[in-house]
């Protein structure tokens, strides 16, 4: 084997592990397309995985067996995930943002899929040892967040709605009380969304009260899935006792303080 | 240079250009984080650039002058995009899909993380030399493609809103007809979300008469944008003439037999 195509396979490999993080390739279509042993391929792919940690870029997993193969499996560094929830505190606490009656402005945010693809990638690295098997938000503003998390576990996503719709056939509904406004909503499921026994890890964009949350887990619940997990990218200070027990934020809303034009918000790390 | 870091940095450089379609990468930031000349990283990048092509797994695009740089533009090609859009069609024409009423289940198409990418790589192949600057999308089943095309572009994703919501403050909201069922409702954008004379590309999920699409169009001109494509996931043959002059469909649904329980879906190519 010459030494220009197998720099070509290993970009050509890396590319294709990046492209689908966390899906499982077995060797014998690798070994197949690029026309190589197999032992001439783990070669490749020891030099990718030591590439990719020596610059914090993920980690290659390798599974054995029969059914097995390899993954790139998209973990973010502590230091990584740090500088970017700085990042996007700073961000979220431009003074511009304030809307009257003490909302923060957050759409650009929370639809830019370079921000969110980032952020998935955090939730990966928080929730790997969790390993749920499907990914569940509600509408609207939580989607790109979760379609992101859903990427990087390489997991389905399951979107509940506010309502029900005719369209997605039979559903499972339920009602819920929103903790800040207390006015009772509803929201469904499509049956066949979520099988019973299914880990479902829940991800939104924003927790006050929690009762949306609160009402996902019961939703789940519903349909004989466990929840194994709930993250936010930003849940207020207060208040304190939230209507769920446990959950993950990733940025921590102190206030808004819309006549001085101040917002404080910090990491949760 | 030894052939070890080399090799190193050529899989770190394609892992990075991976993670961050469409961004332009500046050589000084390259050439400073691996610490070689610009000479060396040319060929470097020179090639990935050869071994993608290769491959069929997109192009390395240099631009030249201060402002330069490098950018993966993941780009499919004509014989990647039949053989996902035949799959596709293939997958929502299952007999169980059907759901009373004559509509086909496709929430979990349309969430999955790994369909949806792809399709978003084909609306950037189909759209690339329209040269928009903004996606656009309307809540809640298109929002994942449009923003797997977002991504595919590198551009910010916009998402118009059913009804107007306090927490994005100002906004334009127009009512609109839907074609189908001929009822009044209402959509809305934040009002600092679109900048006048931005170039919008409209990016949905399905489309019957076209009067979402419409209604999206209007509300574009409204804030003084120019919408410069609307690309669908799937169209119905019938009604043939839509309420928008001209889209552009990947998939065509021409019917729907409840009774047999056959769906008759094609790509549009």
């Amino acid at each position: 084997m010459d030494k220009t195509s197998r720099q070509a396979r290993r970009i050509a490999l890396t590319k294709m592990l990046a492209d689908h993080p966390g899906q499982l390739f077995s060797l014998n279509r690798f070994s197949s397309l690029f026309g190589v042993a197999k032992s001439t391929l783990s070669e490749d792919l020891e030099a990718v995985r030591q590439a990719l940690a020596d610059f914090a870029l993920g980690r290659l997993e390798t599974v054995s067996g029969a059914a097995g193969g390899v993954r790139l499996v998209p973990l973010k560094t502590e230091e990584a995930a740090h500088s970017l929830l700085t990042a996007l505190a700073e961000k979220m606490s431009a003074p511009d943002r304030i809307i009257p009656g003490g909302f923060l402005y957050m759409s650009d945010i929370l639809f830019s899929p370079q921000l969110m693809a980032q952020v998935g990638e955090v939730f990966l690295t928080r929730f790997a040892a969790a390993a749920p098997d499907h990914i569940m938000t509600v509408e609207t503003k939580g989607i790109p967040l979760a379609f992101a998390t859903a990427r990087a576990f390489n997991l389905p996503l399951v979107t509940v709605r506010r309502g029900s719709r005719v369209t997605e056939g039979t559903a499972v509904s339920i009602n819920y009380v929103t903790g800040s406004s207390r006015r009772i909503q509803t929201m469904s499921l499509p049956k066949r969304a979520v099988p019973p026994g299914a880990r479902v890890l829940i991800i939104d964009d924003f927790m006050k009260a929690g009762g949306t949350a609160c009402g996902m887990v019961d939703l789940a619940r519903e349909v004989g899935a466990t929840v194994v997990g709930i993250g936010v990218l930003v849940a207020t200070a207060e208040p304190a006792d939230k209507l769920v027990d446990s959950f993950t934020p990733l940025l921590i809303l102190r206030g808004v303080d819309e006549h001085n034009k101040k917002t404080d918000i910090r990491p949760a790390l």
